[in-house]
């Protein structure tokens, strides 16, 4: 028989099926194989993956049906149409600036990190134990930023510029002891003009005025002015000196924003030094490729007074619990998912990978490696003023960095100069008026400069010419000189040589756990695959070296790859429309609930301003809210998890005339599909409101139920859970909306890109992090209807087989209506109270197993929600189970009183290395038993590096750069 | 004074020089920066690095000049020269065949592996206890090759097939008992034509008749007939019976050797079940690119009785010191560098990274995935075979797997079939006689079957008709229907979903020290930084696509390179002439041997055989010069390591009239610049004989002194040392030679393409292995003079500042005239004895450093040789230093009497992390004095997998495959 099976070449009932390869993505994105999938639906307790779909899927979502999509192709074809697409775009040389510039990612960044799925497929440093590498990494960026802009404390980064100088804004709200009524924020008008859009945006919807004028024409004292925000150098490249209109601010109480350049900073004064409150500005260009828009990472810094205020994440060190350093997410408090409708901000993801590689382009040129690029590219600056000066052009202004705003003359028209660039393939800055501008940065060559003279030049510059004009450039900011130092610290001049550098990023990178090493079943984070295949195209240039205002003209593969994109996303949620805007998931809340309000005002209904959103939501939901300057109301939950229907009735009933919008998540945040989710949403829109469905569960849904079918208007979905973008550490991610028809002119559009779309833009760049897309679409073209369907399917046998084989150890309280869950859910760890263990100590003590964490007390407290996803096989769920099966054992012998409350495995948990083999062991348990609890243990583990992390002393004792953490260290 | 160094915009003298970028590769590429260099040289004792160059190399080869290189380009702009070099490739479809073919290499193995320095920068697995992951990964091979062939043993990879079959002709010699006198080897005359060729130049020099006839015409009854080899399936495609000729080869006491081809193996009895005695083959195919000929993994496998007799690296399996399984180098003394002059292989270098990339492959794909892809390849070779009958051409076979051999008729004529596949881009075998032969793979598509056929008419075949061919092809191997299952071990039935695969990959990776991790200063092996800018084109299609026998007019990309790398490395050497083919160190010594015994046999002076060889030299010099059929004798060395000068004299002077050539290692094995090189050179030149001078040292000369400068005729270079190309775990490597003039004939040219040389191929592929050399190409390109003097003068600073530092406290015997080392030295570990400790013991003990240990026991007994290279800094050089010497203090602590002799943290080295963490420990001394001995371990330290492995026990039970491990660890 076994020789029969072998022997026979398999052939196929049609012509030509032979042809078609047998080795599909689906089948290696997918874990479990047939086999193993017989298995888990007999421990599930159902015949088939359909019928466990019957019986999880309430009918009447259920989709049971193809939609249109394009048939599935093998990973080799889909790079080939990458390529395809790729050579659709034309990467002229880009001069145009406008907070974005061509960058050199030192290649072995590139190889080392960048693409390296040890450090791409982290998720959020929620478990500082295990997270030791990036998180140092991203103090190390936070030094980077606080040094450059002289400020003392910086966040781990922003999504984009524009939503940094929105969350500054926010922040100077906040702030202000000014009263709040006709509040008034200034912002200059040469600030970038993608920034002004998002303000707009942003004041629109919060009530604030904003007042974009010539910061000469500012009066600061009048007394509705809170805020003041400009750009240093400004949009035109013009260095000004704000030194007095900071003054002035300062003595009338309004707190001034900088958004800066970090390059220029190496070389003139920062905003700190001249007491700006708060400086936002792009990193991009230390190291991150252009990518059509992103992904980069944004950062935000500003005093210690305010640190309380900083939105998104922080990180600090603290102690841990052998009273060493360790690093963590420091005052989470101020947190959108603790604050909810307290909430300010709403940033949840973030450029954790982006802020890691801006950090580590600091690292690897140290600061006089950074001053010398700085120098040159100032140096080509003034050459090439010197060179069009010559030429009969005049300058806008003579103190610039890296920009030079030029007057067309010298017997050129603006539009000659524009077609002499083209044939060049140069992209120039046109500023209108007849000034064109060019930005100059580090991947700028001689030959570059000498053609950029000649597209100014009626005739080619001679070399003698060319000569004259490089001898020896102006120093054109010798009125801004910078005279501190800046990254001092070893860490920033330690690493220059190549092999030094990639063993420092290899040294944090392997105190990490990440996909590489583990599953990481973080309940709402969908941690699935990340292919190799799906991340090729984001490292090409034809996908990353596109500036985002290059004329859509020259990026017709991406704007091919959107139209796809969308197109499949418009099937797979069942919507009319969709906007690639949105950056992150919460900004894509945001963005539907801006589409809502707008369309709400269009209809003259602009008044309503309720949003009911269930207690068990997302943090991101009632902060989205907040930010869309709606007011919260929250509808109450049954004990299994359910929308309180009755609850939800009476307060659509009480705020009928108001009610602008419902948020609720499907399947719930509980992981389950409930059953009325329809009804949910006929109620809300017979009281005029707008259901906004949260889309990060979107796993548990493609291919076998769409929102837009249950009824909802808008979605977000988040690209970096469900369609196969990796987490970062913290991001990048994406998060796309789709909308109905009605919403759909309401979309984000973009102030310098045609997106035939006009106002509410939420983010810098007009199709979000572009370059990242290639990932979703690839995963979705590889995959097909039915690779999809399955993989759905799949992400739900997986969580019913964990469910199944843990009930019996742990209750699971929320469950659909035929004792099934969605693609997650939670484990309640309340029962072990009597013996002071919770949540957090199983999720420590799992680091001990080596794996990361489950999502922790959330949405309810002391429990653990879990999401394995489909792309883990059944070993590794087996291993999953069979740790927690363990540790409830060791929660059993605690409650035996065999080891004291206290002192035992899981309240000592995590055990490094190093306590378990120091001499000085003195616990009540074996050594052994804390470090390898299960066999498999010794085959492989990945360990913490630092005992727990004590939270309240990091809380209170703020350290957030590397210069504190050092002293700090020294002192201790 | 501090803000006037950062204030200041750094300015260039001359005109333009601020428009260099101060970024420069040999900064990035040298460990110590100016300042660490002042301070080194202080501890050195010399004022200059010019001093300590004059002081070290002899003034009588001091080169003192500038070579013609070009100037050094930046990383960038030597990756945009890469692109339009790779753009002067065409990449046309082959399906030449011939031993290659195209590969889908799955892009989580591209990324994760062949492009992850994690993997690529590891040595050959010397230190076991720290190399346990590739060791796993080797016998994965090991087990691949022996289940697909149907034989019992195989080793962990050759260099290519031809090399291969030269080594299996060898093994058939070796285990022949017929007596050696005319003794003949009859191959088949199927063979593939690089395959012949390599046989003849082996056999020519080692006194073979090599007989190539048709099989059906052998006698294998003569007696003088000791072996014999075939190609199954043969280079036509065709495939053959063999059984009956086997047996009655066994009936003659003649050997059998089968050159054969994995994928067909899948699908077809593999040799070991029809009597073969050894199989060899190209595992190319599972993965790995073409790359223009290399590298690729060949293998050679045999019956346990021929174990003793396998050339090159065997992975086996014994037990470590704590009683598990752990996998190690077996059977070294079959090894070249243990056999000297008595070695019938001189085999070192081969090529590991490439057969742990097909050995992924299999676990990727497991036997079922691999079936499917052999099955449709051969369904796509039986389709077009069906497809050109009915166009009225004929097949030579219609026994084949992949290779259909077109006799061209039905109405076209060869010339216009090549025309018409000239025009799509395809390329065909001209078989001559009429034939063209096409040969399948895992890539053709649809559409390539498609213009395949078209290829072949006269009018474009009809979706009808190709539907129709492809309907339901014929089964053209049922009368070889392989029986047998193979592959059913489950670490090639676990990892096919992408996540299983990637953490596999990981967990193996993570086992292993390589530089990513720490130095690894290993005496003679040069692991210096391998640059990722160096390595980005060795992934790019345009240069891992070509097929090594494509057109010359393809490849003008290659033939640029190699023209500018050839230039490079002659002005480097001094030498008039460059060949790339050899694709190791050994196998560039054997080409320059063979180079000088074509030129003494063309001067009339054939009987020349005699080869001197101080005793001091690397074990592949005597393997080389027994394999090109020299007779070795050894030259005494002085006390200090120099060449005994009067020893030298008084045997050139007794073996005048035959003698061949000497063997010099400059700077000597010892790590010493010899004063006198030249005098040797004179000395041996004025009997007769020629100077082969070993490269492999040549990071301690270039551009400091050339061998040619020196007086030699012929040297070989270690690309894989000096050059930059990454050594792989054990390869790959190029060893390309440099010669004189009068030696330029005798080259080795290439019996398929054009290299305007005959004879002497060493190398299944013309140019070795082409796409590595990008790598040494970039190297050189972006160092320019000043970075590789440079790099030199750091090289031999570093090791004096490590001997300055360690010479207190160990002896270091073998110094120059002046008291200085070269790039590398020794230090003696003799003086322990009285504690039983040895060089291995703190070799081990170093890995309780997190360390590599250097060179153990080479040149001269009980010793360690140190090359730090002049990629490491002051402060890892420092950390090294610190270890040995903390160890120097741990040993006399045991000669103090402080711990036993026999029981202590040398000979209980190393400690893995659970023995350091077990509840049973019992050792006298403490945990973390195992642990950590110093204070930088706890902040990053790799840790060895396993204890101390038992070599004895290993050497004694044979267990190099997966199987037998796993029933050995069952039974155990
Ligand atoms: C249910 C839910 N909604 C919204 C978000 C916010 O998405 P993002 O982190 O991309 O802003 C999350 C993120 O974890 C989530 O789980
Ligand atoms: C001095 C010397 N010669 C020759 C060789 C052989 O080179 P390969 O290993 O590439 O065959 C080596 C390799 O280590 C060597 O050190
Ligand atoms: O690898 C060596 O044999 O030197």
């Amino acid at each position: 028989l076994a020789a029969r099976a072998i022997s026979a070449i398999p052939r196929a009932r049609t012509a030509a099926s032979w042809l078609a390869r047998q080795d599909t993505f689906a089948k290696r994105h997918i874990g479990p194989n047939e086999a193993q999938q017989q298995e888990m639906l007999k421990v599930v307790g159902v015949k088939s993956v359909d019928e466990l779909m019957r019986k999880t899927i309430p009918a009447s979502v259920a989709l049971n049906r193809d939609l249109k999509l394009a048939d599935p192709l093998s990973e080799v074809d889909v790079l080939k149409r990458l390529q395809e697409l790729g050579s659709q775009n034309t990467v002229y040389r880009s001069y145009i600036g406008a907070g974005y510039y061509n960058a050199l990612l030192p290649e072995t960044i590139k190889r080392n990190l960048f693409e390296n799925a040890g450090w791409y497929t982290q998720y959020t440093p929620y478990q500082a134990e295990i997270s030791q590498g990036r998180l140092e990494s991203l103090v190390n960026f936070q030094t980077v930023i606080t040094d450059l802009t002289g400020m003392q404390i910086s966040n781990a980064s922003l999504l984009d510029e524009g939503t940094a100088a929105g969350e500054a804004m926010t922040m100077c709200i906040n702030a202000t002891k000014k009263k709040k009524i006709n509040y008034t924020f200034l912002v200059d008008s040469k600030c970038h003009p993608q920034t002004l859009a998002v303000l707009q945006t942003r004041a629109k919807f919060l009530g604030v005025k904003l007042v974009i004028a010539d910061h000469k024409t500012w009066d600061v004292s009048q007394p509705d002015v809170f805020g003041a925000l400009f750009q240093y150098p400004n949009t035109e490249g013009t260095v000004e000196d704000f030194s007095a209109l900071v003054a002035r601010a300062k003595a009338n109480n309004v707190l001034t924003v900088c958004a800066t350049d970090l390059l220029a900073l190496t070389l003139i004064k920062p905003p700190g030094e001249f007491g700006c409150d708060i400086a936002v500005g792009n990193s991009q260009r230390f190291g991150v490729p252009l990518g059509y828009g992103g992904p980069h990472a944004a950062f935000i810094a500003t005093s210690i007074d305010h640190a309380r205020r900083l939105p998104g994440r922080l990180v600090g060190a603290t102690k841990d619990s052998n009273g060493n350093v360790a690093y963590r997410l420091t005052l989470q408090t101020r947190e959108t998912h603790v604050r909810r409708e307290k909430a300010t901000s709403n940033i949840c993801t973030a450029q954790a990978l982006l802020a890691n590689i801006a950090a580590m382009y600091a690292v690897y040129h140290g600061p006089d490696g950074l001053k010398n690029i700085a120098s040159r590219v100032h140096n080509l600056a003034a050459s090439f003023a010197h060179a069009v000066e010559s030429n009969g052009h005049s300058l806008q202004s003579n103190v610039f960095f890296d920009t030079v705003n030029v007057k067309v003359g010298g017997g050129l028209t603006v539009d000659q100069v524009l077609a002499k660039a083209d044939a060049h393939r140069i992209n120039l800055r046109n500023q209108g008026n007849g000034f064109l501008s060019v930005s100059f940065d580090e991947t700028v060559s001689e030959t570059d400069l000498r053609d950029l003279i000649n597209v100014f030049s009626t005739s080619d510059i001679t070399t003698a010419g060319f000569d004259s004009v490089t001898a020896s450039p102006k120093n054109h900011l010798s009125a801004f000189v910078r005279q501190t130092k800046f990254l001092q610290q070893p860490v920033f001049n330690s690493y220059h040589s190549e092999t030094d550098w990639v063993r420092y990023a290899k040294k944090l990178e392997n105190r990490d756990i990440s996909l590489v090493h583990a599953m990481i079943p973080l309940g709402s984070c969908t941690m699935k695959l990340n292919a190799a295949t799906e991340m090729a195209a984001v490292s090409w240039p034809a996908f990353g070296s596109l500036h985002p205002f290059a004329p859509l003209s020259q990026a017709r593969g991406y704007q091919q790859m959107f139209e796809e994109l969308k197109s499949d996303l418009r099937e797979i949620t069942g919507y009319d429309e969709i906007s690639l805007q949105p950056n992150s998931g919460a900004n894509g809340e945001y963005a539907g609930l801006v589409a809502i309000r707008s369309y709400h005002q269009a209809i003259g209904q602009g008044h309503r301003n309720i949003c009911l959103i269930p207690a068990s939501a997302h943090g991101t939901n009632p902060a989205s809210a907040a930010c869309a300057g709606l007011t919260i109301h929250a509808v109450k939950v049954t004990a299994s998890g359910n929308i309180n229907f009755e609850d939800l009735k009476a307060q659509c009933e009480k705020h009928s005339n108001n009610l602008a919008a419902i948020m609720i998540t499907y399947p719930s945040t509980y992981g389950v599909f409930e059953d009325n989710v329809k009804d949910v949403c006929d109620l809300v829109h017979k009281h005029g409101g707008q259901v906004f469905l949260d889309g990060a569960n979107m796993n548990a849904q493609v291919l076998q139920c769409r929102p837009g079918d249950a009824g909802a208007d808008v979605s977000h979905l988040n690209l970096h859970k469900t369609f196969c973008i990796p987490h970062g550490g913290g991001g990048p991610g994406m998060g796309p909306i789709g909308v109905k028809k009605h919403l759909a002119p309401y979309l984000p559009g973009h102030s310098v890109v045609d997106t035939s779309l006009v106002g509410n833009s939420v983010s810098s760049a007009p199709f979000g992090s572009a370059s990242i897309l290639p990932i979703s679409w690839s995963y979705i073209r590889m995959m097909g209807n039915a690779g999809l369907r399955s993989a759905t399917a799949m992400a739900i046998l997986n969580a019913n087989y964990m469910k199944a084989r843990l009930e019996a150890h742990y209750p699971v309280t929320f469950k659909g209506t035929n004792g099934f869950v969605a693609h997650e859910f939670i484990i309640n760890t309340a029962a072990f109270d009597d013996v002071h263990i919770t949540c957090v100590d199983i999720a420590k003590r799992l680091q001990d197993y080596g794996f990361h964490g489950p999502t922790m007390a959330w949405p309810v407290p002391n429990s653990l929600m879990i999401e394995p996803t489909e792309s883990e096989s059944k070993a590794e769920l087996d291993r999953y189970c069979d740790a927690l099966i363990s540790i409830r054992q060791e929660i059993r012998e605690i409650q035996e009183g065999k080891y004291p409350v206290g002192n035992n495995v899981l309240s000592n948990a995590p055990h490094t290395l190093q306590v378990v083999s120091s001499d000085g062991w003195n616990r009540p348990y074996p050594r052994e038993k804390a470090a390898f609890p299960v066999a498999w243990l010794r085959d492989v583990k990945q360990w913490p590096t630092v005992g727990r992390v004590d939270d309240t002393f990091g809380d209170k004792n703020i350290m957030c750069t590397c210069d504190s953490v050092s002293a700090y260290a020294a002192n201790h």
